[in-house]
This record gives C-alpha cells, structure tokens and sequence, in this order.
C-alpha cells in the first residue's frame, strides 16, 4: 500500500459501522493509504479473518485485509471518525465514538434525514468537530464483509458544530479532501442543512416507496403514476426546503429523477432495513423535516400521507 | 315461502352478479317471499345444484334452493335488477342486463364510486329507470355459494335517469320499500352523487388501504399514524364533495370513523379483488372523484397519492 503524506499528516480514521456505507468509503480510503480502522459488530469475526471485500462496478473488486475492531476501547485515538451506521442507532453508538475519539477529532455523519447532528451532539466532547454527510451512492452489503457497489459514490459534506466555529470551512475542506484523495468525488456545502433538505429530496420518495410499494427504482422510474408520485413528493420537499429557508438549486429535482432513471436497478437501504426487520430511518427522513416544514407554515401532505403509512408498516414490521 | 302482495304488485326481482353484495340482498329478498332470479356466472352449476347459503352474524343461517340461470336469456323479464357486480364490469354486463328487463324495469347499481351510472347509461333502453344504491354492509363471499355477513346492511338508493323523471321519488321510495319489506335499512336520498360522495368518505380510506398496507379493519383502527391518515384521508373527501356543491352533513366522517371502530374486524373488497388479482375498482372510487374535485378547483393530494400508489399495485398485480 501506497504511503501518504499530504500536508494535514497521515489523519487516523475510525469507521463506525461498517455496512454498505462505512464499508465502501472505509476500503476506500485504505486502498489509497490512508490509515483506516474499522470498528465492527456482528462481521467482526468474519472480517478479522477474510477482511473486506468490496465488489465495485466503478472500481472493480478490492480484496483487503484490515485493521477490525469488536471494541472501541480496543481502538487508537482518531481524527477522523466515519459513522455509516443507521441513524436509529446513533444514541446507542455515541459512548463508542467519544471512546475512539483523538482530541478534536472530527466526527462526519454519513448518514440521511434532518436533525441527526442535534440529537448526537450533546453526547460529544465539547473539542470534537461535528460534520454531516451526505452520500449519493448505490451501495449494499450483499453479506459479512461483503459490499457490493453498483454506481455513483459523491459525498457532500457540511460542518455542524465544534470547538471553534471559524475555522469550519477549512475543516470541511480537510474532510472533503481526505475523499478525494482516495478518488471519491466530495465538495464541501456551506450549510449543512441545505445538503440535507437537498439529498431528502431523493430519499423521501423512493426510500419510502421502495417499503411501501415493495419495489426497486426501476419498475418505480418504468410506471406513469409511481413517476408522478415521485415527482409530487420530490416537489413538496421542495417546498419544505424553501420554506425552511433552504432554497434547492433550479431544477434539482428534476436533475435527481432523471440520475435516477438513468442508474441500474436499485434497492434502497430503507427496503433492506425493512426486510431484515431492522428500524427504518423515519425520524430523520420524514417526522423531522415534516415538523419543520410545519413550524415554517408549511404543510407537506403526500409525504406525510407516505410517513403514515411507514410508521404503521414499520411498527408491525417489528412487532412480527 | 310466505307469498306476499304489497301495493306494488309483486315485482320480479333479478340479480346481476351474485359475489357477496349480490348474494346477501338476493337471498334476503327471496326469503321475504320476492320472486328473485339470480345470474350467475362461475357458481352457476354449485348454485344450481346447492342453492344458496347465508351465514349471517345479523340473520342467523339462511339455506335456500334458488331460481339459478346460466344466460341472460333464460331469465324473465324483470321488474327490478340489482345489480352487484363490480363496477369494473359493467360495460360488458350492459346487455346482459338489457336482455333481462321488463319494461320500464328498474336498474339498480349496487356499487361504490362516482359515474357509474353515467357509465352503463348509454347501453341501457330509454323506458328503463336507474337507480344508484349504496351499502353499508360488512358482507363476503366465503366460497362458492356461500355468503358470510358480518354486520351492518343498509342499503340507500338515489335516481340517476329514466323516461319520467318527475317519477323519480316514487321509484326510489318503492325501492326502498322493497328492501324494507325484507328487513332491510333503506333510505331514499334526494341527491344520488351526494349519496355516492358521503359513501366514499368510507370507501377511499378503508378500500385503498387495505391493499396498500395488506390490514383490515382492526388493525388499522389500532394504530395512531394509520388513524391519523384515515382521518385526513376522510377531509380531504369531505372537502372534494363540498367544491362539487355536495355539503355532507356535518360530523359524518366522524361518524363513519366511529362506526368503523365498534364493527367487527373486516377485510374490504377492494383488498379481496387485489388477492385473486381482480382488476381493482380504482376508476370510480378514486379517478373520477378526483378529476371531479381538480375541475372544480379542489386538490387531494394525499388521495391522488393513494391512488397513484394502487394503480401502480394493480397494474403489477395483474401483469403478474
């Protein structure tokens, strides 16, 4: 493996979660140099002993092995901290991040929906940085240590909260650096909130859909009335975000449906989750920037009508 | 069987499409001492041969041999014909129904949705008189010749068209009488699309989410978010029948919402047409009360997002 020397050091980084997400942006940076730890729960013993295997349409297959953890405590200290877990879990994950964290570390969530930096900070350290970010990407583990990547890979990413707010572009900047370095596309958003309202306007519809409807982007893109569902859904987050304060760039949402319909069949995440009978992300996707928009005076009705129906499908989903 | 002899003679009663709406008004009409002719298209021969079976949480157990035909052509010429098949059908019915009426006979549409009526209009004879009728009844074919009834029956009939339209109170009042005299809750209503417009207030909510969400009833009383979206789905029909000029009476939806609370656990039809991959009966329930509501003005999003969803559902049900 190449080693790396660029002017912020050779940063440590600790990966938090190791599905789909911080398993692809995790072998990522390792195959470029980088200094990655993987902090793992139910793979561990199966990565310690095959590593990481990352199938990737973009990249071709990458077979490592790695540095992998069954406990923060047995960790080092770092400086980057990726958290790819589900946002439902982050409560839970919060003692583990602070325990591999160096002194101000930055932690950069990888994760979907609205209001997860508020709820996570509070269990930081007053010295670590916080960040956000968001990933456009078609990833899914397809088994223990094995991620299967099929198109796209960017992630945006947005400053949150830290130690000293002045010095948050040049944080991002870092941040977004680091992926670049390891050939992912990243650009740093100057507000946070903005890169969240904007990739909501993906996965509100076909993360819910692809629960509610029980179908992937393909037959949702190849059907007249699924499209202009989409579409109306797309809109209203649109709304939401403008009512927010978060005016979308011209035509985002039409650029987003047609990225889409030009992608390979895609499940996303939230239909994985649904299937293994894991908590689907509708607190930060849907009940937050609903509440939002409605502390704005603004009423998003189809996607509420679309939380509705999760909560109930999700609710007796788990209770099975 | 008691004869009976009410002012209006004894009118020849025929039944179009004997499912489960059918079969119930049929059997009971025939058990009052009506003459009742039943058409019938899969359960002919069963029927023949075992007549007809009633279980009834109402009525108790009805058995009855019953006067069965296999063609329209068989039939006599009848007095009224009810009609329980469903709408999705009626164009190819239309001249079944021709073939069995008497004249100046009296057609009456046992179905949900708004423009049936106009419809099958065309395709009937300029002397014959339809009617809309509306059930609240809990009803469903068991198996083949057997009727299950779980509760609830009322039937309320509106005038659509005929030759003497000043004649329309009466014909709707001897309906009416016709199904009172079997026991049945019946009420003429001045207004047929009011009548049909307060029957969707029930049939958009409970039809369309129990394919969405694969729940009955209970369930879905049971749960704060569905609930919640039963009841903003009920103003929006509420709100869709006011910008067509019909004012429902005030706390209806309330009503029916309470109504549905106290039932007994129930599957609607439109969740067993989904089940044997029967066309679903989205037009006259869902399209055409949207487009009516959208050219007066008046958008539902959330139930033009449910139905965008169910044709989607339906479409990939049926090419399955």
């Amino acid at each position: 493996m190449a080693s790396l020397d660029p002017q912020v050091g050779n940063p440590r980084i600790g990966i938090i979660g190791s599905g789909a997400i911080g398993g692809f942006y995790g072998v990522m940076l390792a195959r470029a140099g980088f200094d990655v730890h993987f902090l793992l729960r139910s793979e561990y013993q199966v990565v310690r002993e095959q590593g990481l295997q990352l199938d990737s349409a973009v990249h071709g297959q990458v077979r490592m092995s790695v540095q992998a953890y069954a406990s923060a405590a047995d960790m080092p200290p770092c400086d980057w901290l990726l958290v790819g877990a589900k946002a439902t879990s982050n409560a839970e994950l919060a003692p583990l991040i602070v325990q591999a964290a160096a002194p101000q570390a930055r932690v950069v969530l990888l994760q979907n929906g609205l209001g997860v930096e508020e709820q996570l900070r509070p269990a930081l350290r007053p010295d670590m940085h916080l960040l956000g970010g968001l990933c456009f990407i078609c990833v899914n583990r397809e088994r223990p240590g094995v991620i299967r990547h099929q198109s796209l890979g960017a992630v945006n990413l947005g400053y949150h909260s830290g130690p000293a707010p002045d010095d948050a572009a040049v944080v991002v900047e870092e941040g977004a650096a680091l992926f670049r370095a390891a050939g992912i596309d990243s650009q740093a958003m100057a507000d946070l909130d903005q890169a969240r309202w904007q990739k909501l306007v993906w996965n509100v519809p076909y993360n819910g859909l692809s629960v509610l409807l029980q179908a992937s982007t393909t037959p949702l893109m190849s059907d007249a009335d699924s499209r202009a569902l989409i579409q109306a859904l797309m809109a209203e987050v649109v709304a939401g975000a403008k009512a927010c304060g978060r005016e979308l760039p011209a035509g985002y949402a039409e650029h987003l449906f047609r990225v889409t319909e030009k992608m390979p069949d895609y499940w996303p995440s939230m239909y994985h989750d649904h299937a293994l009978q894991r908590p689907l992300e509708l607190q930060a996707i849907y009940a937050e920037p609903l509440a939002r928009a409605r502390a704005a005076g603004c009423e998003l009705p189809r996607m509420q009508a679309l939380y509705q129906a999760l909560m109930f499908i999700d609710r007796r989903n788990r209770s099975a």
